[in-house]
């Protein structure tokens, strides 16, 4: 029996799923983060531990671990040798660390061809055409990201500061942000100053209800996003393009506000990033798999 | 004789210059930083060499010092009491901690009503009329300083990310960025990762010299720095003002750049923050001053 084992790691947490040759799977687990760039020693524990018990999960012992091909869809796999260096700990028969957008695309595609955007904190986008996959996006907040929460979050927070000097005008949101911070601009600042992405990214959802009641600020900001988006799709999209899927926590909120072009195919995705990790599994590991022996 | 002391200090170093009561400076002096936000002792330590060189400079023994009142102008007045826990370990015999964007406009104003910008790595702008300061913006780069030296050169790096992944059209200048990181984006992000203003700000002289050239990224950003000073400047502008200064390290790429309602009233700035401090000094410590007992 070929088996094989997928794992999907980040930040909140680490998944796993033995599966057979055919893709069916047998038993999962789940355990705690996985972020390989802040914390290598830790990912690697939290991968085994999900491991061990998706193959409880499945009934079998977890010594057959080392009998089994991995591959691993992880955030940060490709940044500063990180990936290479977890593959030489893992106890799999073979491991391969892949970053967590190809296993999510992997995923959402299935067998398709198409597109793909991960709108959440940050943002990302990749499409596949005729095996050929490209990333763009994806490069922290601070100088991309664009559309994700992270700076749709710093946006609100300038707008609020410049609402207040009455350089741009007001509204019932810029309004709401000033009084969270207590009408005090100087800690909206001192916020700023020390905020990750996922701090940034805690007044999205402020955006998007708010432009829900026609807030103007909301509106703009959300459009912004929007536009920067659609640019990103429009320079990855393969002509012909007719599958896109939008993943992260602010998918649902952009699929209601993109052009006709882009909102004419969207698609829900064929799987998640466990099934992508899995799909390439068994494409690199399985029978007749790239790197079979 | 009223003396007084006249203090102008800040990142890159401390300015002292004793006066008259007639404002005629007798002597001046300098020492290193004073950063009240990071360094409290420090700036401290350099406020007092430079006051006693002043002193000295002017033919007076630095035991004097005890007998002037000071206006000190630094950066960070405002920020968390910094301000007020200095005056209370200084040595002079009345002291004013004032913000250095006060002095800066008290000294570029002189006598006359008006507005300043002042665009550096930051932006802060303020006008004065009949007797009333009004301050807006500088809130820092990650949430305001709109067209100051940081938020350009983070702006242009991001624009050499959007040109890498064929989102937004390259230029000369985003193939001169990307080079500069040998052509790794990677290497952009981990720059923007630690890089503090002045860091970003060291890519404003590329944009400035670019758009020289007529780059259209480059007159891109510039363009949207030129649109942020006005907004400030047309909010903060009283009705018939009719004196605009701009101080600071991009002040000359933007004199040449500003619409003509700024541009016909744009003034040399009557002095420096250094005069703006003596000129508070005056006005409060003076014969007939505020704060005369």
């Amino acid at each position: 029996m070929d088996l094989m084992i997928g794992i999907d790691g980040g930040g909140t947490g680490c998944r796993a799923a033995v599966a057979g040759a055919d893709g069916r799977v047998l038993g999962t687990g789940t355990a705690g983060a996985a972020n390989i760039v802040t914390d290598l020693a830790t990912s690697h524990t939290h991968i085994i531990e999900a491991a061990e018990a998706a193959c409880r999960d499945a009934g079998l012992q977890p010594e057959k671990l080392a009998e089994m091909p991995a591959v691993l869809g992880l955030a940060g796999a490709n940044v500063g040798g990180n990936g290479r260096l977890l593959e030489g700990m893992l106890p799999f028969a073979r491991s391969a660390v892949v970053s967590d957008a190809l296993t999510a695309l992997v995923g959402a595609l299935g067998p398709h061809d198409g597109a793909m955007a991960i709108i959440g904190t940050g943002s990302i986008f990749a499409a596949r055409a005729e095996g050929a996959v490209r990333f763009v996006g994806g490069w922290g907040f601070k100088v991309g990201d664009l559309g994700g929460g992270a700076r749709l979050g710093r946006a609100l927070l300038e707008e609020a500061l410049l609402a207040y000097d009455g350089i741009h005008p007001r509204s019932p949101l810029t309004q709401r942000v000033l009084a969270h911070f207590g009408n005090d601009p100087q800690a909206i600042v001192e916020f700023a100053h020390t905020a990750r992405p996922l701090d940034f990214g805690t007044f999205a959802p402020w955006i998007i209800a708010a432009a829900g009641t026609s807030d103007p600020v909301a509106e703009r900001l959300l459009d912004e996003g929007r536009r920067a988006v659609e640019e990103a799709l429009a320079a990855l999209m393969p002509a012909g393009c007719d599958r896109l899927c939008l993943l992260g926590g602010l998918s649902a909120a952009y699929a209601g506000l993109l052009s006709s072009r882009f909102g004419a195919i969207l698609k829900q995705p064929f799987g998640d990033a466990l099934h992508g990790a899995l799909a390439i599994a068994r494409e690199r590991f399985g029978p007749g798999g790239a790197n079979q022996p």
